[in-house]
């Protein structure tokens, strides 16, 4: 492994200047005006693969954004590692609340990352993290020190459901065929306490819409007679929760999975200080389910957020209408074993049911994906969890994540394999919010760590044979 | 009046042309994108008065947009009439529900208008309606049989809480003196139906802003453990009513007036259809206080609606933000005896009150307006009725309205005189609303009563003395 940080050292500027050009593309999926840019981020990708070495580099087209693929078989025997990232992301907006531009990347210091972080959107989620997989394997490449063959499988859909990921895989189990799915696109708890994710939530996300009278009123000469959409949706939203901030859709609790006394016990034992965490969010309190810590309520219990509302006036002074339309969009993360198609259906019911016979509803579902669980005990995981050793000299701690991965379930069900979530980033990195950036620190080890897990992956695999 | 309908029917076309014109100038008051169109319009609406031969045609400086003045001196022993009315028009959002470009008018039949009606913003409010009062004033005038004294103060705040409109009036008591205010900004019951407006409800509208954490975060990250901005304020917003639809703001029916059962009992007399009226809104029931009918929920009872409310991701797709904040714009009318100013206070302590300690909240007050009630026993509302009653062959219903015009509270108590509020629209014009239009029998109506209200009222004063 000497030769391979001798390596990193030298090349550490450009491994940056590749990152920072590959930020500078506004790839951002969920809006049709930026398709574009949506493609020449996949093109970059593809170049990038060619340019390692990597052989059968290809840009598959779907009917959303397209599938960058490459691989590298050095030898049929060998253990086989799927790479999987996402080099979509997230809209940029609010704009105004950016420092500096979301697609002009600049470095500064803050309090989690002393050594600098390079700010930009997608810097953290995905581009940096998946870009680690590429530069660790120019270093194992350039090194003849590749010890598995690697298949890379980029998607530009991450950020909008991976629509048309599933179908992919299915279309192509052979090309696809790998022993471990390997990802970075989760966190670790800080920088002097790795960890891996070994539990994801899954999502369920709808649109809805709220119809009053079939226009615009004057609410001077309706007001206090007809339906007010924009009340009757704020009714609606707030009776979602009941006093102890659970979830009052019928069913919704049904299949959640019982957590045990000792895990619970053990999740908690992860450093969290609630005093700074409320500090660095600056809020009064805290706000979440009865009878639950912070890192059970984003860990193991399901939740309900609107992410989104509008209607009526928005724009500057007043204007007094009583609107026809109000909107939201309102997500749910899941836990095992609760089934997002499921919920989605049980949302919609009782979403129409408590609905005043006075407006109409409209319920879309946006897109949803299965919560997950990675065991500790196999193979992968404990590979990833030396390699991690290896360059934080400290054994990561097992972690449940409160995001979802969706495509972990899928990968299982559809590929037969397991998922390793082997992410570098912080949870104070502000991925789909302003300001998201990815720290010097954490893009560096996650280029190093890597190789260690290849190397011990093989090792493993071969013992157990 | 045999001279003035002729000259009306030979000039027709051209009084609906001049008013087209006008109706080309998108003025929205509310909206700093277009102060040069309402500062064109302000000039346009001058030169009207210069071309009719009015005197002392000037627009006024404000510190916001300008007050339009003419006027016309007979006799100084005739009593003087102040025309009122605004040239300013609401904000023609949401642009994509118009079925013609809202500042591009065209004439089509509907049903209540079944010979035609003006579609464009500003059509009803308050363009059609203050530029009858030119017309009516040109007929007059070219046919020496003007009886009063005319004062026009045409201002281009109105959609905005005429912020400067009192200070102005302080300021020039002496060249606004005058016997009476007429304006038509209100509406007739039905075409065959005439009704003078006899009471107006006040407004105070609010703006608040909910903030949970200090930035955007990842909702899978957080979910579920902090403070959702939107969440939060559909509950804030959600507990403004109780489950008999009364406003729950501590103190708001205080000092709301008491109605008689027999006031009640003739206001309910008013023709309305309450299929009808629920089919033309296409709602599938009414919602409102419990206890009072249609009538009365619109006429003397204060209400309180959500005008705009917006937060978080609003764009196309999925997008799994928990945001830092969320807003609404929230009005209230008001009857007699409420007061705005306390109102406003009333609702900002409320609002904080009811505020989890896990957020913070910021309220501001847009703009209020006091409620009015008109008597009927005046020499003025006399003369009005009159005035209807010749040319509509029907005595006007006196009606009670739900909309706002503050400044008759504020004429009433700078310049010490009486409002008569002779409108001519109907409430299915959609004034506020896209597809806002005005009937051309409407404006034709208007410009032949208003010749009746100065006849009637020169004589009546004539003998009252």
């Amino acid at each position: 492994m000497k030769e391979l940080n001798q390596y990193l050292n030298e090349h550490k500027q450009r491994f940056l200047d590749e990152l920072l050009a590959l930020l500078r593309i506004p790839s951002i999926s969920a809006d049709p005006k930026y398709a574009d840019d949506v493609r020449t981020m996949a093109q970059a990708t593809a170049q990038h693969l060619t340019d390692l070495g990597v052989d059968q580099v290809e840009i598959f087209e779907t009917a959303g954004h397209p599938i960058v693929y490459g691989e590298k078989i050095i030898d049929p025997k060998a253990p086989t590692v799927l790479v999987y990232g996402h080099y979509d992301v997230q809209p940029a907006d609010p704009l105004e609340l950016w420092d500096n531009p979301a697609f002009e990347p600049i470095i500064k210091t803050t309090e989690n990352h002393p050594q600098g972080a390079i700010f930009a959107r997608g810097s953290c989620d995905d581009k940096g993290q998946f870009f680690m997989h590429f530069k660790a394997f120019e270093m194992m490449s350039r090194n003849n020190s590749l010890p598995c063959n690697v298949k890379f499988m980029i998607e530009g859909e991450e950020e909008v459901g991976s629509a048309h990921l599933e179908e992919f895989c299915k279309n192509n189990k052979s090309k696809l065929a790998c022993d471990v799915v390997l990802v970075s696109d989760t966190s670790i708890i800080d920088n002097e306490t790795p960890s891996l994710t070994v539990g994801l939530r899954g999502l369920c996300y709808m649109e809805v819409e709220v119809t009053g009278p079939n226009r615009d009123l004057h609410s001077g000469v309706y007001g206090g007679a007809v339906p007010n959409p924009i009340n009757v949706l704020c009714d609606m939203i707030s009776s979602l929760h009941d006093s102890k901030r659970r979830i009052t859709v019928e069913g919704f609790y049904d299949d959640v999975e019982k957590v045990s006394s000792k895990e619970r016990k053990m999740m908690n034992e992860a450093p969290y200080n609630e005093k700074a965490y409320m500090k660095d969010l600056q809020i009064g309190e805290l706000m979440g389910e009865k009878g639950y810590t912070t890192i059970e309520r984003t860990g193991i219990r399901p939740t309900l957020d609107v992410n989104g509302i509008w209607g009526g006036y928005t724009g500057e002074g007043a204007k007094t209408v009583l609107p026809s339309k109000a909107h939201a969009k309102i997500s749910m993360r899941l836990v095992p074993d609760q089934d997002p198609k499921k919920i989605e259906k049980l949302f919609q019911k009782h979403f129409e049911a408590i609905a005043p016979k006075a407006v109409k509803v409209k319920v879309t579902a946006l897109h949803g994906g299965q919560p997950a669980v990675v065991p500790t005990t196999s193979v992968e995981y404990k590979a990833a969890e030396k390699a991690m050793e290896a360059t934080f000299g400290k054994k990561p701690l097992p972690q449940r994540g409160g995001g979802s991965i969706p495509i972990v379930a899928m990968f299982e069900s559809v590929l037969q394999v397991s998922t390793i979530l082997m992410g570098f980033g912080l949870d104070s990195d502000d991925i789909h919010s302003p300001n998201e950036h990815y720290g010097l620190f954490n893009y560096y080890k996650g280029i190093e760590t890597i190789p260690y897990f290849y190397q011990y992956y093989a090792e493993l695999k071969q013992k157990s044979k």
